[in-house]
């Protein structure tokens, strides 16, 4: 394979420095954006006079077989050339000729390859936004049935109050939704062109980079030719929000791991998203909710090694920079795998509303509502709060449950109980009580999923 | 210090636990956005008559009277708090008496302390954004006086071509604005006001959230309570943004470092931005960037901290949260001293250009301005490229420099190359040739300015 | 504040410069490590001759004085002071005059700081290994009692097993006893001396290092003075160590917040370690757990900014080093809190015997021991897992559980089993039976035991 | 594929899913491990009676059969198993029928596959303190070329005093004798046996669990089972070990950039390790540098993705764990390409003696040896410090080398000046000075050396 350089060396590359310097293994999946961006690129070329029209189209034309031929798997990448870039010059070379070799005039695979990358982004970015509206809708489509479903609300792995389940999934909705703004603005800040930076400082041919942005679909120019080349801002910025993501779904998964251990017993996952074990003949495991968890991992990981590639390198074009590219892919594939496989698990769950409700029976998680009630009548809620934390005392005490207790009682803590009191001690009456925006009344919770609804017919 | 819990407990909290558990000493520095905070709440439980009026004015002039005096230094919190909240209300106990007690209701700490953290992370977004404003005010200051200064722009630190040194502080110009841009997004998504939560499932009193969030100046309500109390999305975003700009400056760190050695001799920093050494009597040290490059490794583990922290715990609210602060807080005390110090230090510092200009004599950085002149007089620049390459090695094997070849040397490598040809050879030629948007050549430089100067003036 | 350089300078250091410079406000509290450094150090150069003997032990003796004084608060280190360096040489200076400014004869502040950090570091190891120590003992005592109570295994958060919880515990034992071990390999490592390493170079003065490293109890000499000053492996090692320990304990706490839940309720903690809620009356919280869970984000945040700093940074001392101190201290600070108050919530918690075995019931947890069973007598295990798999289906089917098949009912699945079986299905025959060395069985946690008392009764 | 388990389900697993959980495309590397595992087991079986000596015999030899297969290429795993185990085994069916089913007698995965990869780590121990090991013969190799050759020696990248070649290169010798010790440690922890764990438990059969760590060569039984299944930490401590190797490797790598670049021009690069660029004809960048400097990022990242996959996981197995193969797999093939090419890069670099001596005239980096030359005249160290300052400055401001002044001159400094001190104050009498233990000076060097080579000898 002909390298892209070469005449000013004596020596042959060592066979094991160019394993360590190919990037073809992996950037190899940039080859459709690499030909993309070399169409705008020789397009530009021609209508500017750089090149003449006819060898401009000679090389477009190439480009465009070249890339149906890929497309149909008709030709494959040399394996033996150093990265994407290479390979597709080489096979544009037996397709047009020594006029290929004029394609790189006023380019640099600096400013080519993170054109490519962004691109390739945009396109990811896209995808995801996708599958994350997907798993939003499945979320509001079990919420919408799920209203109703009563279930401890936890703090600290401790019953606090009773909540609609409804509400329980829409919190994960609202993270979701974050994480479709994040990608949109990551998004507008990679779309911006880098390509016409040359090396590092601009070229001497009369290109025209806005031409190059409308034909690739960017809405700027980058303004600094050094800065073009050697900023990955986007792709940390990319991998932070993944990462953000990543943990979004691995607080569910936590959930989903808890809610079907045989403790809660909350959910019960089918069969199609759970394994067994080779030794242990009962078990069924929520594997799905696990890989998740753990691949959150790998997100921050990648992210990490980023940023630590980043650090303290000088101006402009390091080939530290090639690292960038096997992080993001593996970001992405894990992506793409996780979403659809944790929203199918949802999807086929089990909810188990009587185990729910079951265990709301003497938990005293309708305390707060006792305080509120003081509070209502005047007593500061200070006050309210040591007098019911007296009561739960007394209770523990003598092995009562909260709702077990009489007003006669009730009333030898503070004068101001009556018998309207006890009505407000179910789980029902709780949840039905919190009527606040965003609380967890059904009727908050069926104005906030048609607040959901509506954002998922926005736009981003 | 009476705590805000208890009555249900009978045995003391320990000592070591009540320590460890204490989030005074870090959460202390929230005590005005606490105060703003419960100014709003009391605010709003007075005009929704869920508290009568005089009580709630009494409340909320409690509240001012007590910021004016913490204001002042008259008095301070108390130290054996559990944390700034339960500071805060016993200091106001003792100023307004039992109806302090009734501040707390319709509200958790669970939301006053999130709400507490988003503004004080809004001010810090603002200080932030101005500070680094003020940055990138340095650099267009520097860029407007260097921009016929050239030096050689670097790829792999080997010489690549001649630049602008304006041309390359202005790379480091829109870094810094993406910077912005990043702490903007973020602003615009922590600007959204949890307080209304409660624990995590609402309140049945009638509260009004979207009076709270006017009176604290959110833009919106969050829709659902859970997410409220257990979102730290807000933080996650910011310490990457930080993260972010950290390593910005650890790049350019970097560079004043090597372009300080005696080697380089790019730059000579002043004295007062640099120390001695305790033993070797000659030694000036660039001690602030050394410094600011290696700060970018809190800003790191900062942000991964957080991001682990928030791995996979279930909803609601978990202690673990509280871990957030002090990694928010050691990550805007560091932004908030390095960013002053490194523009300090290139304010103060002393370009030489006549060392910059010395070391492009004879470094080959205008070949490319050779292949481009084959190029253009119709050779396909691959074969250019090779041309040229092959020519380098002949001047490096003979000795001399690339621009003390004369026409007649350089037409036996090509015919195509005429007596034009050696006026492109010099650094400065080769700088002002690179026209193209973005980059070097000085009106190039120039329009980039304006386009710089333009993004300064603008909101964000 | 005089400092220790300065006589090639002419202007001032700006106040936010020496802000950002300044050490004090942490590296105060190596100031007993400084002087016994000081000591080792002046009492070589009196020994070896550099200093009039006289000399020396003036100093030496004006450094014990000091240390006394510091030690008893008569004296304060001086707020103004670059480094804890300076702050005890100037305090040196007042006590002995200028005889003190021969004390940095030979050295400089680049070999001392570190031998200050390793001296302080090898204090740390010892005590955090008796702390963990301690907590293998608290262990160790646990399990003692808890031998025969049985719980369910779990893999996958799935009942897999009936087990031990002594068994259970004494994992965390094998985990903390790695941890000694990593701890002692540190120490190992960071017991060599740099001092004598000068600034980078060595010295030309005859000083005798290994007479330096006998007094401070130095195992060796570093041989190489580049190293001995930049190296700050011991540093990462140790930050790595303490992750790894922070992993475990985080597992240890995640494990009491999910027994400390009502749906498992495995465990009561003592209200001196739990916490309640401002709003809701009832909760009692497993705080010190959730920290202890939380607070593996800072060590692991910790670890990473060290190894950021120290990432692609040339020889020898780099400013950036100073970083090291802030991140040692914080890791130390947490693990010497956490330690014992994880400790103290498991010494006092109650661990509820009778729930865990209640949830035993009905779970299929046996049904390894029934596919034992079948391979026992000769069925390859594939197949007895096979068969085992479909009598569970049978049993879930029919809502009956495992323990309640009779012998007929099970011949109709395998004609192997016969009446013995029965005997087999108790969690406790199941626990009974795992006998293999390492296993659950009571003899088996026993012979466990006598090795982890030996292991705690070894030097390390 | 037939699965280990399935009796027990009804659904057939979704095909996402079943890609999200197999772990064939990357535990496939270890086939010879799982085999060699196998083997131990199926000897240990028989010989303890659990199965007739004639079927543990049918087993081992099928199992030797297909390792002598798969090594030669004569058969491939089975593209849809679910992991190296099932893929083994089936293999093994196909070979000896029905029989194999009984291998898996008193084993779990859960237990084979840490064996698995404890086998392989033990061997990439092996493997890499090898590796290192050439890269440390290679420092010496050139070491003992270069003892006489001075350069400056830097701080904070500013000269600080004159240095040996030699002694530089040897810093890099000590850092890879640590992580030499390292692996060692590590290696002696990881090689501790699982397997006889069972699924968690341990097992009802009568295992020899010692007889198996004697024919695996592991050194001891792990004594719980549940940490034998669970337990990570080996993977941590490699992973870690790695990152500190990595970063060693990158401070190497940026001294090598940094020497490189013209400014400095310490070292020329061979042709061989070097690459050119797309654009700019002349170029021959550092990219074995670079990318070995870029890699610590991914170094990094591995070992935070582990830890943050094992954050807060409850005992024993969970699906979680499967994450740490392809981290490991990533750091073990970087560390496996790193090496080599960099100690290639050396071996084959140019080092421009006369560039580096050339750079330290009038570089005032003689200033210490006139502090101690004052010193050893009775002068207090920190007086002799300020005086030669304000000789520097004199110096500064005159324009004047130091080794230019004469004894008058110096004697206006101090009347302790005379003229034996102009001898001192060139390089080479200045690195000549530097006598002390693991000093720069040729003779303190060779004692280095020697000790070094003594290192290398040993087992370690």
């Amino acid at each position: 394979m002909r390298k892209l350089w070469g005449g000013r060396f004596q020596g042959e590359t060592d066979a094991l420095i160019a394993q360590l310097n190919s990037s073809l293994p992996f950037d190899r999946r940039l080859w459709r954006q690499d030909i993309q961006g070399s169409i705008a690129h020789a397009t530009m070329l021609g209508a500017t006079g750089i090149l003449p029209q006819e060898e401009a189209m000679k090389i477009v034309e190439g480009l465009k077989a070249l890339e149906q031929e890929l497309a149909e798997g008709r030709v494959a990448l040399p394996e033996d050339a150093e990265d994407v870039h290479t390979a597709i010059e080489s096979l544009l070379y037996e397709r047009i000729g020594d006029v290929a070799g004029k394609l790189h005039t006023a380019r640099s695979r600096n400013d080519q390859v993170t054109t490519d990358l962004r691109l390739y982004l945009r396109d990811v970015c896209d995808r995801l936004t996708e599958e994350i509206r997907e798993f939003q809708q499945t979320l509001v489509a079990l919420a919408e049935r799920e209203i109703q479903t009563v279930l401890p609300g936890f703090t600290h792995l401790q019953h606090a109050q009773p909540i609609s389940l409804a509400h329980h999934l829409l919190a994960y909705f609202w993270m979701l939704d974050r994480d479709r703004e994040r990608l949109h603005d990551c998004r507008k800040r990679l779309n911006r062109l880098p390509l016409g930076a040359g090396a590092l400082a601009g070229t001497s041919f009369p290109i025209d980079r806005r031409r190059v942005a409308e034909l690739l679909g960017f809405d700027a120019v980058l303004p600094n030719s050094l800065d073009a080349v050697s900023d990955r801002d986007f792709a940390v910025e990319f991998l932070s929000a993944a990462a953000i993501l990543g943990m979004h779904l691995s607080r569910l998964a936590e959930e989903i791991i808890l809610w079907n251990s045989p403790e809660f017993g909350f959910v019960e996952l089918d069969d199609s998203v759970t394994t067994g074990s080779s030794i242990m003949p009962q078990k069924k495991n929520p594997d799905v909710a696990e890989l998740v968890r753990g691949k959150t991992g790998r997100l921050y990981g990648n992210l990490l090694a980023l940023l630590t590639v980043l650090k303290g390198i000088p101006l402009a074009y390091n080939k530290d920079l090639q690292e960038d590219k096997e992080l993001l892919f593996d970001t992405v594939d894990t992506l793409l795998l996780i979403l659809p496989a944790l929203r199918r698990t949802l999807q086929t769950a089990r909810f188990r509303a009587e185990r729910m409700e079951a265990v709301l029976e003497g938990d005293f998680s309708t305390a707060t509502d006792l305080a509120d009630y003081l509070a209502r009548r005047g007593m500061p809620f200070r006050e309210a709060h040591e007098i019911v934390g007296r009561i739960v005392r007394y209770c523990l005490e003598k092995g009562i449950k909260l709702e077990a207790l009489d007003v006669a009682t009730l009333k030898t803590f503070s004068p101001l109980f009556d018998s309207e009191v006890l009505a407000l001690l179910t789980p029902r009456a709780s949840m039905a009580s919190r009527t606040s925006e965003g609380g967890t009344a059904p009727d908050a919770v069926r104005a906030q999923l048609a607040y959901a609804k509506q954002k998922l017919a926005e736009p981003h």
